[in-house]
């Protein structure tokens, strides 16, 4: 368990920044898919956020991190009801996963030695209130990507497998990396995630520089560099837990509704998703900045990460989908 | 479990609400397939009608759902008599899902620790007189959905395998949704389900925003905004169980019948199933609608979703499957 | 076990209907393969016929339905001599079907509680002294089909896998559903059925009404429905049954028998397969039609049905393979 | 076991007939490749050809057929050494055979009751002394057909698997159908059959006549005309068997040595097969005609039948292989 | 184990050889790969840079050749803490190799014998303070190049698989040969190799017989032929030590961060791989050189091996990376 | 076990003669690739050598064929001490091995009863010290051909599979066959055999008369055949073991080893393993030639086949790779 980078030491990158810490502020907004080189700091971001917010408080030895003994599932026979503290799960889903170790399945070992049925869990069970990363979610085979974005949508696991047929919660945020030029994802699972984002490489001298200045410090001088950037990710930590707790009072005014359905329309996206995500994902940043309801400035900033992957692809309209999505907000928001 | 959102709530999809409401008045009239976009409540829209059809009574422990213990397969080796209440079950089927989870298959704990070859029941016991889902049943193996229309169709799951030789109730709505788009169904298996409807997104703004507020009222204020709906699915459900009484006093007329085959033979459609169908939903559409017999109006309301899955493709004529079938009814009916 | 449809109320089809009447009175004529649309109701004219046909008396127990002890085999440690009367077996071939519970194979649940290696009977056991059905055995995998041709020409199931090496009876008719638009049947395998007959939804509207007002009758009022054709369907059973006593004292004139050489001659079908099963077929014919020798009428009504799926495609022939028939029965025959 | 239809009532299918004989006088000439239609009589001919030869003795219990319980293989644990009286076998290779079943395998049986790692011997011990019939070899594996060829060549079967190294007596005439239309053998595998000849269905009406004409009076008067063909098979078994005392007497001259050395360049045959077995079928060939020598006459009758499958495709030669031979043959022998 | 033969004594193949070289200064600069030839020696290079290196203390018995027995993992059960010696490792991927040799798996024989659910360690923990040698990297599906790659940065081979969840050090240098003529890798698979060098056959005369001459004095006069190189050896293995020891003194100028960041700007490589290797592998050489601080000149050695396989093709300029690497050298450090 | 055919009786086939005689004296050379038509003596070829050299001394039950009790790997358990005389092996690879045969094994039967993990060996050990030989080495696999290669070349196999890690000697002379026409081997696989020549159908008739004159007279009066090869194979196997002891005094002259060199060059092999295994054919060939030292007429007669293999398509140069060196051959040395 290597020492996380600091969330707020990294360079640049601030739409990512962004569309991750709001579903720190509200989970249900949905996963985050990151298009982008390799090397940009995907996979580096999603621990340093998960490691920024506070630790969570989970019965000792519950297989699904609840914090209340009558959460922990029967199967686990964990006879345990006190507390500890743990960090946010991340959970890595290595490439090749097969499906029974995402799901869980039958535990073969107590299967072979006692003749039980027991349930093994599996990383679902571990990412329960955390973050689940998969890295190119486009070489993952489809059926796997459809389960994850189902179980994200629904906060629940249900296997049905081998004569097992099982539920637990799986609430988590899941942070998928993708690089467009390896193969593209259907635009059904497109939909499916909350918010996407591009990252790129530094484009300034000075910006690249600094980013290895920073790196070569962590490094070198780990706990020096540390406790350098220890209060600017405590501020950004309250700032969070702020926004969480004032998320259900952001008011969001009748006009803003209407602005959210006359994007989505005037960008002919496909179903219902992309406005109440956009919606969504507008309050918790209306939150985070401590506004007291949705204003069009919100929208404007949200729209691109919310909408511009449920675009059609549009034969007469050669601008890529985040200019399309810059145009419509013009055109709608004025 | 989460509340379902109530079936009166869903905002405009006349037809898919239609085709879904004839099931649960007469279930032999086979299953409903949807098309259209995702997002557009298909699912919602299952569960929502599960939920609105009054409770059914079951054997405790009777893994079909039976109310008689003596339907009660005995490989369930269920000693309870006592009836208990369960909502209607709706059973969603899970994107690879294997043949032997569908129909039920040998019980692997049993038959290793005890040497005995019992069954494992399997989802279509589960759906049992209730409703199964279907999610992107384009994306289903033929033989998977070809086997789940022959028991939808027979009302019996018949299991030959691993030395098991069993026969159980399996009496189901199947509701199967599919985006043309993503591979089409043979045709063989089109014109197996009774029903076909298409949704789309809603095209007026208004309504747009109706859903919205709807969805964000059902999630941010559940129980206000189920009270609200009450009165309004209790009607329906009380219209539904007066339809279900009424359906064998429900007369047709010879010019009906007339009137059935010759749209059939004017579509050129395959097979006797399109005027079967088309009868048989057009008594429950009549039964519905308090009519003492089927009327032209009757067909002219069903015909479009009896009818225009099983049309030939034809070369010379480019109009719709929709289209076509409003032509015939024209043409027959006046 | 649904009560079936009767065998006299099946509406038109008379060439099919005569197909299968004909294996009822002769099962070494072979296998009938049937083309066409689905909904046309070959399902339902085997069942009718299987239920048409009087029972058989077996031994209880017996897994081949024999109805002498001896003939049941050893493997089957039956004890019980007693025969029970049993419907004709109608055995559906299910989708999906693989080799092993076609066939039989080891029982593998005495393989490993009782460690010996018994076997377990499959669906060609069970078929035995009855019929075999396959809906769209073109879609079934080519080693199948050879198999099930195999084993229905030589009556005798031989199993060698596993370290089992069983034979036992499997005398049944194959009856196969093809839909000719998607994909064909090899010509090996083409040729090895006996007949084969076309069937397509009726092209009358008074007939379309006749069939749709039957199948009501048969929902709707049962037993009204089957009593009012009890005595039709009695007086064909008689009609076979009176045809297989009388079939072995048909006879055969010569030219009779030059006939069917030269038909088959001037078609240029391959082999002798084509002049065998035409003669064997109009001798069952003409035992049906109480004649007492074949003649070039009965020949006349077979040929198209014994010879058609066994012409070689003619490229300057443009005419389908019945009008080729029928052109060369008017050429040899007068 | 039906009663083989006698060899001798077989019409016409000379080269054939003489074919299969050849290989009951001297089995070391190998294979025969039969190409043809299905129907004429290829699977017949085999099983007559058996039925025609004198039993064969064999020790009782003896899974190779063999007649010294020195040659009953030790994982036999056969413990009789009195002989009995067998047929000649003939082993049909069922379609989809697996490799286990062809060269034996593990017993898993004994494997699993008694730990022991026994030999469950497969269907060339059981080929043993006898002939292996493989309808349709095209659609066989060639890893199949290459195993087989190997070990009718060599007399041996070599099993190593699952830890199993077993070798026993397999010397048996491997008989393969073919249809030229359905796929075709790779050189290789051509050139190691010893003989191939070609079948087609009757040409003249009467002999159509009369192959119907037998095939009925076989069906129909079994016993009669059975006995009505004893005299010609008995006839026909004394030649064979006075051919194989007589074949090492039969002399070659040095010219007939030039003569197949000659046929085999002048053909441009691959490799020496060609000629050693044109030189061993002609040596069979003059003792079945009880000549002392053998002469250009039975090169003539053998050429074709054992060289027509050697033959290289010559892009400017349009004429058959069979053609070609014949031309050989005239520049050669005259 | 055969004698490596002397690192020194390999002729030529400079860039190869610093390569190597670096590695074994500093093991975080990541894998090597290799393209070239068969033939050129690149197994023989590792095995012999491997045997150059002062072997390595470990507790004897630990599977991951720690030197501290808290680091060897408790389910290696092993049980003894004196330390030994032992060369370094080096490991050879074999080709075909499977996922579970690679990373360890459960122990089937201690799950079958005696129930436990135990680890069996792989290649990863047998290589851990070595090497992984793969040949023929391209041939290697992609998944486990990717897991390579993803082990040797991280450090830490993580084992999530049968129910197992295991986590141990494998810290290694990653060498793989490549032929770039027989498929190429994935750009984001090479971007994740530290360096990259070329290797061809020697092409001057005196050079190839040099090398012949050395080969065949190493196999005829071993032990001579290794006296004679033990000194160049000793000198070379004192130089890799000193580096290491001097590795964090060495400085690096702020120019030089500039010049690293400049260049991989200037050649558009992705992401930030390119200058952070760029640096590291710099420093490494810096403390090789015995210079106090990374200058210009280390830059300009090792530019072409720490960025050639980064970059994007570029259709408009046809030169070799190596080429367009060099010229950006150039343009940036003069 | 068949009587081998004498080596001495082999008729012409020269080349194929000396690459195996050269292998007998130095197996260092590395395998033989043999192209050319099946039916051309290969295999006969391989056995006959084999049967030609001496017997070899191996320890009783040693599963590794070793004369010293000490390399009898302990995981035979072998207790014997005293050594027997066995016939040089020759191991035949049959199509379709398994890597599991190949290598060895997890001894199943041992793991199932007794719980051991015990080794099984394969093929690759009784090969040891002797000749396997692969029919068509160009259906195998490659992933086959690379392993047999590389354990050729190391003389050691290693095994790294289902837990077992196991090594032992497995020094062979590996001989394939080819059939250029049916699929090439990549040009990797072809470097790595030593040497590689054609054979063809002899191309005179008396030539061909005289193989079916000794053919015959091998099959029908075989032992008179045998003891009139005996002293000719006598002389040849007196010839190679003076040679072997003559190897390690032949003397290398320095221009020799410059011809190599200058040879391999114009040729353009890649690597160096052309010239190194034309240094040592030549070697071998001048020691069986009773030569005190390589001359270049050792290097002319070994070239063609030490060279032909590794040549790189020229586009330009039509003519075939033996012409090619032939003519290097005179441009180098004369």
């Amino acid at each position: 368990m290597k020492t996380p980078f600091p969330f707020s030491a990294i360079v640049g990158q601030e739409q990512m920044k962004r569309a991750m810490i709001l579903t720190a502020i509200d989970p249900g907004i949905g996963g985050v898919l990151v298009f982008g080189d390799r090397g940009t700091g995907k996979s580096t971001a999603v621990r340093a956020l998960a490691a920024l917010l506070p630790p969570i408080s989970v019965v000792r030895g519950c297989p699904v991190n609840s914090s209340d003994p009558a959460d922990c599932p029967d199967w686990a026979h964990a006879s345990e009801t006190d507390l500890v503290e743990r960090p946010t799960p991340v959970v890595d889903l290595p490439l090749g996963v097969t499906e029974d170790r995402v799901t869980g399945a039958l535990d073969i070992e107590r299967a072979l030695t006692r003749g039980e049925k027991a349930f093994e869990p599996g990383l679902l069970a571990r990412a329960n209130r955390g973050y689940l990363y998969i890295d190119e979610v486009n070489l993952l085979e489809d059926h796997i990507v459809d389960l994850l974005l189902d179980v994200a949508q629904s906060g629940l696991n249900a296997v049905e497998r081998e004569g097992l047929s099982i539920r637990h919660d799986a609430r988590f945020v899941l942070v998928g990396s993708g690089n467009p030029e390896e193969g593209e994802l259907r635009p059904q699972l497109l939909d499916r995630f909350g918010l996407s984002v591009e990252v790129t490489s530094p484009d300034t001298i000075d910006e690249r520089i600094e980013v290895i200045r920073r790196r070569t410090a962590f490094e070198n001088e780990t706990d020096h560099f540390l406790a350098r950037w220890q209060a600017e990710d405590a501020t950004l930590r309250e700032s969070i837990l702020a926004a969480r707790a004032a998320l259900s009072n952001t008011e969001t005014p009748d006009n803003i509704l209407r602005d959210c359905a006359q994007l989505s329309m005037t960008l002919g996206a496909d179903g219902l998703r992309g406005e109440l995500t956009l919606l969504r994902a507008a309050r918790a940043y209306a939150a985070f900045s401590s506004a007291e309801q949705i204003t069009r400035d919100h929208l404007r900033s949200i729209a691109p990460i919310a909408l511009s992957h449920r675009l059609r692809r549009d034969p007469l309209d050669e601008a890529g989908s985040v200019a399309r999505v810059s145009r419509a907000v013009v055109d709608v928001l004025g």
